[in-house]
Formats: C-alpha cells, sequence, structure tokens
C-alpha cells in the first residue's frame, strides 16, 4: 500500500521501518529531517511537509507525542487534512485525549476521509520486534482494509469498537493500570525495606507466584535497581497519558481517586526534577516520604 | 512427624487434609467442634482443648482468622502457650499483625520453644491442590525441618529471613498488591464502561496483553460479573489485612497512600452491606461513584 | 471615569450598578443583550459587541465565566484587544487561569495596553453591598488609579504584586481553603450524624468555639439542612476553579492532595446530577458514601 | 466539692489549679509524683495512687493523654473502679477513642457510679486563662450538677447528648476539622510561594477577609513562621486523636478519605523525625514535596 507516515519518534521509527520491511510504499515526513535519511535505506521517500506526506497516499498514519503535535499536523496551514485525498485512511497510533479522537473522527467525516485511531501497547523494543499490542476503533471494514498493515507491526490487534474514541478509552485505561502497579510496587518495596527485607526478593517472589505478570518483574526489577536513567517510557510521558485519562475521566463523569493519587506522585516527581526519567521513578517519591535514604536495600 | 493443628476453617481444613494425606499424625482442635469429624477419615485425632492439641506434639500448626483469635489461643487460660513442650515448633500461618509475630517470637523464645511465621498465598482451591504459596521466616534450620510438611501443602516455598515477622511483612505487602490490582481494575472499569464499552473485551486484552496476569484476568472477571456473593475472600478479611497492613506502615513511618485509599474504599463498601461478599466487591464503590446503574454493561 | 464593562453575570450586574451609582460613566457588553437594559435606569450605555465596549474607554473591566470566555471577548475577530486605546487598563476580575494571566500581561504590554488581574472574594450578596474583597496584582501605579472603582464595589483591596498573575494565584489558594472547609466539614457532620448526633448541633459550637468563623457557620448550615438548590455558587463553577488551581499546581509542581480529593468529590457529585447545585452539595459524595440515608439527622 | 484528681499534664495542671482557686477541694495523683507538689500551695492534697485519689471523693476527674493511660489507672490492679463510691461521678476529660468511652459507661453503670465524658477543646493558654471550650456527655442531671466545675475551668460548656461518647464524637471531629484547617493552609501556602509570593501576605489577607477565623491566623502564622520547635500541641498526639477518628469511622462505617490523607502526612512527618514538634508541621511536608527549598519565602 502507499503509506503516509508522521512522526519518527522512538515507537514511529521502528513502525516504519516494520512496514517497509513487509513491502509497502512509505513517504515519510519528521520534524527534524534528518530522522527520514535514516528510513532512506530501507526505501522510503522523505517529505518536506506533512501536506507532502498525506498528498496522494492511501493510508496516512501518525504517530506524534502528544495532542498539541497532531493538532498542528492536521489542521495548521500546509496541514495534511487538504492535502489528503477523499476515502484514503487516517491512522493515529499516538495516544492521545478520548475528545481530540472524537473531534477528529467527525471532521476526517465531513472530508469523506476516513479514520481509525490505533494507539498501541509496547515500548520501542516491542515495536522493533513487531510484536506491538494495536487496539483499533473504526469501521471494520476499513480496520479489515488496514490489517496487513497492523500484522506487520504487532503481534495481535483488538478491535474496540465503530467509535474511534473506544481505541483511546482503552489505551488510556491500559495505561493507568501499569501505572497502578507500578505506585502499588512503590508502596510495598518501601514497605519491605523499612523493615529490613530485600525489595529484590520481594519482586521476585510476587512476581513469579501472586501476580505472576512480567510487568511485576520487569518494573519491580527497575524500581529496585533505581535504573531511572534509561527511560523505556519518560515520566512526563506518563504523567501526560495520566492527565488524559483524568480529563476523560471528567467528560465521562467518573471519579478515580487512584488516578488522583497518580497524579499526585507525577507532580511531586516532577518537582524532584525526575522528569526525564523512567515513569517508574514516580517510586522515588514513596522512598523519599519513608526517609529510606540510609536504609540498606 | 507428630502434628497439632488449631483452625479448621476453609484454609486450614485442606491444609490439614493434605497433612495427613502425607501420612503425618496429626491432632486437630476448632472452635466449632463438629469441624475435626470431618477429619476422623483421615486419621486425625480430635482435640477438645487448644491445649490438648498442642500436648506432646513436635510441631504445632495455626491457621486462625485474626490476632485477636490467635492471642486467645496461644495466652487465655487453658492455653497452648504452657502445654507445647520445649523445643516444639508453633508454625503460624495467620495472616497477623507484624507486632503481634515480633511478640509471639519474643514469648516462645522465653519458653525454649520454636517459632516460624509462615503465611500462604492462595484460596481455598489452591490449598485443596496443595499449590499454594508459602513464605516462611524463621531459623533456617527449623524452617528445613518443616521443609516436608510446607511440600505437603504447597507449590513453592521461600524464606523471608531468621526474623519471623519478615513472614509477616511480605504477606501484607503482597496482599496489597492484590488490592491495588483490583481497585485499579475497579475504576478503568468503571472508566471504560462509562464510555459505553465492554468491561469483558477491556479485561480480556488486557490481562492478555498488557498486564498478562492470571491475577488481572480472575478479578476482572469477577468486577465485569458482578458475582460477589460466593466470596473466595471475603470483604471483611479483606478490610482486616489491609488495616494490618496500615499497622505496619504506621510502626515503620512508611506513608502509604494507596494503602489509605483501599482503606476508604473497604470502609465505603462496608457502610453498603458488602462484608460478606468478596473484596473484589470494592469496585461497587466506583460504580455508584460513577453511576453506572442503568447504563449497559 | 469612562469605563467599558462586560459581562453582566449575578457579580458583574451588582459590580457595575455600584460603578454607576458612584458616579462613573459606563458602556456595558453582554452577550444576552437583554441584561443591558438593566442597567440603562443607572445611566449606562448599551454596547453592541465588546469591541464597541471597549472602544474609547480609559478603563476595561471584565467579569465573565471562564477562560474560555474571556479569551473570546478579547482575542476573537471584532475583539477588544484592538479596539482598546493605548494606555488604557484592562481590570480583569473573573476567576482565569494563572496561565491565561500571563498571557494577557504579555499581550496587553506588547499593545502598550495596561492589564491589572483583580479577582475578587465574596458571593453575590455581597457585590450586591459593596462589600467585595479585592485581590489586585499589576503596576501599583496603575492600582492607585483605580482605587476608586475598587471602593465603589469593595470592602478592602489588598495588592498581591507587581505580576498580575499574582492576584489570580491567591484567589484560586483562597477559593480552595473554602472548598477544604467544606469538605471537612461534609465528612465530620457524617461522623457525627452516623453516631447519632445532630449535624447543626455540631456546626453551631464548631463555628462558635473552634474555628470562630463565620464560612464554617454558613457552609455548615447548608450541609445541614441540604438546601443546595438556591445555589449561591454553583458546583460546576466550583469545579472549574479547582481545575484551574490543579492546573496551576501542575505548572508551578506543587504536589496538593487535597486539591486531587476535591478534584474526586467534583466528579462523583457531577456524575450525580449536583451540577447547577451549590458547590457545597459535595457534601452529598460524604453522605452517600456513609448510607446516611434514613438515619435520623 | 470534693474531687479526685488524676493526671497533670500540660492541660491537667492549670485546670487543677482553676478547680482549686474556685475553692473546691482537691486530691491529686500524677504518674510522676512530684508534679503534685506544684498544686500544694493552693491547697491540694498528693495522692500517692490513683485509688487513694479515688476514694472518698464525690467526683473523679481525669485527664491522660490517651486510652492506655486511662485504662490503666481505671482498671489495673489498685484501680480506680473500685476504690470509687457508689453515686460518684467520674468525668473523664481526656481525648480518648469513642469505643472505651462507651465501655467506661457501661462499667461505671454497673458499679453504680455515673459517667460523665467532657473533653475539652484549648490549648494551654486557655485552660490557665479558664477559658476552655467543654463537650459535656452523660446525664443532663448530673451535668447540672457538675456546671460549677465546667465554670471554674472554661467559657462555655455545651452538651453533646445522654451518652457520654457522644462528647468524644464532637471532640475527635472537632480536632479533624483543625487538621484539615492545617492541611489545606499547608498546601495552598507551598502553592503560592512556589509562585514567588510571601506566605505571610496570603494569610493576613485569607484570615482577616474569606475565612475570618483567628485559626487561621495562627496556624498560618506557624507554618509560614516555621517555628514548629514550640509544640503547643505534639505532632503524634494529633496523629494519635487521628487514629482515633479513624477507628470511629470504622465502627459506623464512615468513609473519610480527608482523614486518610491526613493520616498519611503524619505518617511521613513522624518518617522526617517531626513527632515532637507541633502538629501543624505536617505543613513540611506540602513544602518538601513542592521541592521549596532554596525558594524564597
Amino acid at each position: 500500500m502507499k503509506i503516509g507516515f508522521i512522526g519518527l519518534g522512538n515507537m514511529g521509527m521502528p513502525i516504519a521501518q516494520n512496514l517497509l520491511k513487509a513491502g509497502h510504499k512509505l513517504t515519510a515526513f519528521n520534524r527534524t529531517r534528518s530522522k527520514t535519511d535514516q528510513l532512506r535505506p530501507f526505501g522510503a521517500q522523505a517529505a518536506s511537509t506533512p501536506a507532502e506526506a498525506a498528498n496522494d497516499c492511501e493510508i496516512l498514519i501518525t504517530m506524534l507525542s502528544d495532542d498539541n503535535a497532531l493538532e498542528k499536523i492536521i489542521f495548521a496551514p500546509g496541514n495534511c487534512i487538504n492535502s489528503l485525498c477523499e476515502g484514503a485512511i487516517h491512522i493515529s497510533m499516538s495516544t492521545i485525549s478520548v475528545s481530540l479522537s472524537k473531534r477528529l473522527a467527525e471532521i476526517h467525516n465531513a472530508k469523506r476521509q476516513h479514520y481509525i485511531a490505533a494507539p498501541v501497547f509496547g515500548q520501542p523494543e516491542l515495536a522493533e520486534a513487531a510484536k506491538l499490542f494495536i487496539i483499533a476503533g473504526g469501521s471494520p471494514e476499513k480496520i479489515k482494509f488496514c490489517q496487513p498493515l497492523f500484522d506487520a507491526i504487532g503481534q495481535k490487534t483488538i478491535i474496540s469498537g465503530e467509535q474511534p474514541y473506544t481505541a483511546n478509552v482503552i489505551k488510556l485505561a491500559g495505561n493507568f493500570l501499569i501505572m497502578a502497579a507500578i505506585e502499588s510496587m512503590a508502596e510495598s518495596i518501601a514497605f519491605v525495606r523499612k523493615f529490613g527485607l530485600g525489595g529484590q526478593t520481594f519482586i521476585d517472589f510476587i512476581a513469579s507466584s501472586v501476580m505472576k505478570s512480567p510487568v511485576y518483574q520487569t518494573y519491580g526489577n527497575l524500581i529496585v535497581s533505581e535504573e531511572f536513567q534509561n527511560a523505556g517510557f519518560k515520566l512526563r510521558l506518563g504523567f501526560k497519558d495520566n492527565r488524559l485519562l483524568i480529563a476523560g475521566s471528567e467528560e465521562a463523569a467518573v471519579p478515580m481517586p487512584l488516578a488522583s493519587l497518580l497524579h499526585d506522585r507525577f507532580v511531586a516527581a516532577i518537582a524532584q526534577g525526575l522528569s526525564d526519567c523512567d515513569w517508574a521513578a514516580i517510586a522515588r517519591i514513596s522512598e523519599q516520604s519513608a526517609e529510606l535514604k540510609g536504609v540498606l536495600k
């Protein structure tokens, strides 16, 4: 298929590469131009504007950092919305707000274009291995049409519903579960450590028995080792996602006190200068408030 | 080995049966006498007082509902503490407070008896299948001596440390992780449902991808189906365990805001008359506060 | 002075009337035109657009419901920003975000206009009685120049600093204190009532002794009487103000867990359909979660 | 009247002195004997055991630090409960749990003695000035009989109900309102300060306008000045009172999330070694989590 691709960050880049490897034609745009060069060896064309990437393609894929970035790409002067053909499909893979996703659905519809929300779960390693989990919301027929693309980048696609925003709802709720698991581990590791126990022993036991989950092993290890510098997912992005969740919960009128607690943890972590660390660094707040410094691990 | 066994509740009964099946001799006491009759076919003796069960045994196992019950059994007039022989081992499997566990260690020590804290993870089905997870705290030598007993009832034993109370610390922290996972699912299911999505779809996806965990599948199913009447673990026991956790966190001076949030959920659930439901029924609070009644699942 | 006045809601109307009574000339604009008619007897001119109200005045006063409304009035096509003269002063009395206030300061400055943020404390009755409390942020010289206006509408003006946004910071923090007092009364009234005590007795005692504060008496009475229908200040406006506070706390990186708790209470109250009640109706959430229905007051 | 008085701490001492000044006969006991010497000049007798103080008096007043201390005094061997005459009245002024107060009512009743719960509001200065606020729960007739005593030590007595424990309920709820006010000021002062504003200006404005309350002025000043060393009321006692509140809220099944938030603040403050500071030192937690160190006041 003929694909326009916008956003070559640490998720977009491996996704684009996997699409190229699968034999699709791809014209890519990235704000920092040099990134597109990395795709050349795989046969990609470089576009000099978003509009150029959107022009003439059957499918436009966007993978951007937030609402703001996506809005600019789609709506700003020289934008995609006008250069995208009638009948073309916009697949938005970014983690964005429910309300922007609703707005995109309306606008694409008015332009007789199609819109699929398809946010993904998985960190860059999973993206490279073409093992992402994809949640696709939108017209079942159009999703079916795009399935070869999803197969080229992920291990599993689930369909959330005919309304594209449903995919965003699930993405935000899923991220929330991970954050909540991190916070629960942060507090419990502070608890066991302050009683003189090793955090690693605790996590090894828990992750292989009661919780039986790789998420608990991975993040538990990270919290215990405190190696937050190599961020798999940055704390400020986690904060952003939590804000999107809270915005959604306000819109739907669903009180989520655990999301509010996570909000406070993120704000405290940001005050401590941890924005660019891995989001598991919210564990520092549990550690500090328990005065664990000086206590042996 | 010659075992005294006190407490034939829905955990104690299958544990006792598995010990008998493994060929150990067992004298059992239960407050409601009739329960001991169920052990007769397996070859158990019935004791008419706790002291009688403790008398003359190499190992005394207690599996009771809370601190109060255990204190009575051990310290009340006609109690175990005086009838237990020097050199005998008391294995306490109940989920009790860190401070009671510390006190038991001191007192047994003063009586030249031994004390192992060995709380377990797993619901009655796992106990029946001899598949419990056991955390043992105490003298490594004595734990080794008791290993055949642990093998007869569980699939895995981990040793938490030489101080028995360390096992109780890990048990409380582990239960907290489960409760936190339940609360995070409760809030996120309310969130996706209020946007018109099916809770079951969400849980099926999450439990098999992002979280990859049977705990999320099991409790997610329970929350979505709302079949809280058949309690695997009663809400009021979950509340009790959370109070023990908070008591421990006060003792160690570890602020645990997520534990406090769970406390509030439990109190609200108790106000709604849900004490005898499964502890996953704290999900009703998320449902009610989001006014989900009448919204299709 | 020659004043342009925009926003004749239940706060703006009495403020405009008091300015007219004090002898100032006033050209007023309101989205619902008929409101300006109520000012005619006091000698006001009616403007048919915001730009017309801003045109030619020495001082432009805006009193609008939120950021959005103010942004439209100031920046939309046919807006105030271009019709306001060089050297004129914009006094923004609305409760708006810190970031919008910062933006207004920059833009007015670029246009060689002046900007004072002057949010007020006090409900409509206090506005009618010209007894508002005014917090003014901006150039001391310009605030001094405007003092006769503040004296015409309030009992006290305090100066927060040379940066206009400082006044907005104090307004948001002050509102937060009231909301926190409401929540604390809501929880404690639920507490005493569930023990069979009368909420009114409790409030009468507290407000006249320990807390010695009219706020506690007024809101305590309201919570006990449950007369939330006649809103002095609507719950959805309280929610909005709390969101502005939280936005400010994110900007400044100040974790405010009590503000997050209030957020959850507001969302729960909105889910219960209480948006148009008095903001003290968040007390219903404490009442419901304690299952107080049926318990005598 | 002939009074037995037990507990000469920083509240009990001035209360006892005021009773003596009013002409009552008083036999006092204190764990640290030397304290009773300070009452000699006022004409008090010193008792060498609690039982001796209770013996033969018409009224026994106890003013102790917590449940534990009071239980020992009343129930331990050589205790008051047996030496107190039939028909005598026990006035318990300590801040104790609702459940202990209920238990005392039962036991005194069984012994044909009378029991009034009469906790007080006010710090030592107010006690010295005989300006305490007293909440009395119990038989109206007996409270009337004791009124001269209350008049000798306080400025106002309110009657909470015929059940003595109602007075304890109100005392706990009232303390909670003060703690909540402190926390709200702590968060808002951190908020305004991080925006570069002076905390003192904020408090002076708020306490004299919106909140119009001496509590806000007093505690606001304390938080801004950070003079937590001279404790008017120690943080660990505030923590204790909050625990009694939470215990009461569990008993009555009233979820109180703000009380839980305060719990977490107290635990964090205790982890920071602030137990013996004034309870307003929970403000340090807001300050630290906002990383305010180095920011000018």
